[in-house]
């Protein structure tokens, strides 16, 4: 099973592809993030989003797209609005290439990564570093939260998967495994 | 210069495409709206909103789609969230068919319209009927909000459309008037 994972963002969206085969722990295949800039018209920037996303999909073909749940703790509407223009693209973007589409609220991400639904970015980036024993950790933080979802839902569907995360961090209680 | 006016959202996407014709008022070429069902998934909802304005900008070729700006009041963030969603996909959508993409604060969409920042729907909605003679107002109320921001850009870039508005509400202030 292949998932990309994407964290959708009007700046920076991150994204991160993984295998999980059957037997084995999930595997990082690519992962990266998608930039625009802030001088540029609004829907330029989303056009260049969906493009770099229907990219990734055509070269990576996942079977999966997995994204946060559209709840998020932004203070003001319109960083609210903007985070949305951005999700919605990822969303409709993975739709057109008819690929499945699952989303997660952010806690269980975090709690399914970590054993706890609040965590720092940069705990979440040193996991990723630790399960994917990468040199460094993911840069920047999005790239980490995209491997994050896609991981979340490897564990939610592979029981490898959440065995190898155990292995990794045997500190988290398997009843919190099953809470995700 | 044609223009497509969109007022989106995820259950009802209004659209209202006008012709501007050099020495004559404003004209209706098409309006109407994009519904989804909230039983479906959101990813398959948003495409059905992407390829229904893709076959309106298909067919009436406008040369600029305006849409509100993205502020709006919103006391949930989910509601901001799920709207901007939609919003997106209205910005990629044309962005994609190589369309120009104007933006205009709502307050100013319904002063170019009726003189005043704050107005109820149904007067947005009578407005529009007189404008375009219509047999009653235009419905759902989403269908007039897409034309009163195609109209907006047509004030803003047309002379003889702000003539035709003030002979059809001559209480509206040239002084106003300059102001959107």
């Amino acid at each position: 099973m292949r998932i990309l994972g994407i964290d959708p963002g009007l700046e920076r969206t991150g994204y991160g592809v993984i295998d999980v085969p059957a037997g084995a722990p999930p595997q990082l295949v690519e992962a990266g993030v998608i930039r625009t800039r802030t001088t540029d018209p609004l829907a330029g920037r989303l056009m260049e989003i969906a493009s770099g996303l229907a990219a990734v999909l055509a070269e990576f073909k996942p079977e999966t797209v997995a994204v946060e749940e559209l709840y998020s703790h932004y203070k003001h509407p319109r960083t609210a609005i903007l985070m949305g223009h951005a999700r919605g693209i990822a969303l409709v973007t993975a739709a057109q290439a008819g690929v499945e589409v699952v989303s997660y609220p952010a806690t269980n991400v975090k709690k399914s990564l970590l054993g706890s639904g609040h965590a720092a970015k940069e705990q979440v980036q040193r996991t990723i570093q630790g399960l994917f024993r990468l040199k460094s950790p993911p840069e920047p933080p999005d790239v980490a939260d995209a491997l994050a979802v896609a991981l979340c839902h490897a564990y939610r569907t592979s029981r490898v998967a959440l065995a190898a995360r155990k292995a990794f961090a045997p500190g988290l209680a398997a009843s919190r495994a099953k809470s995700v």
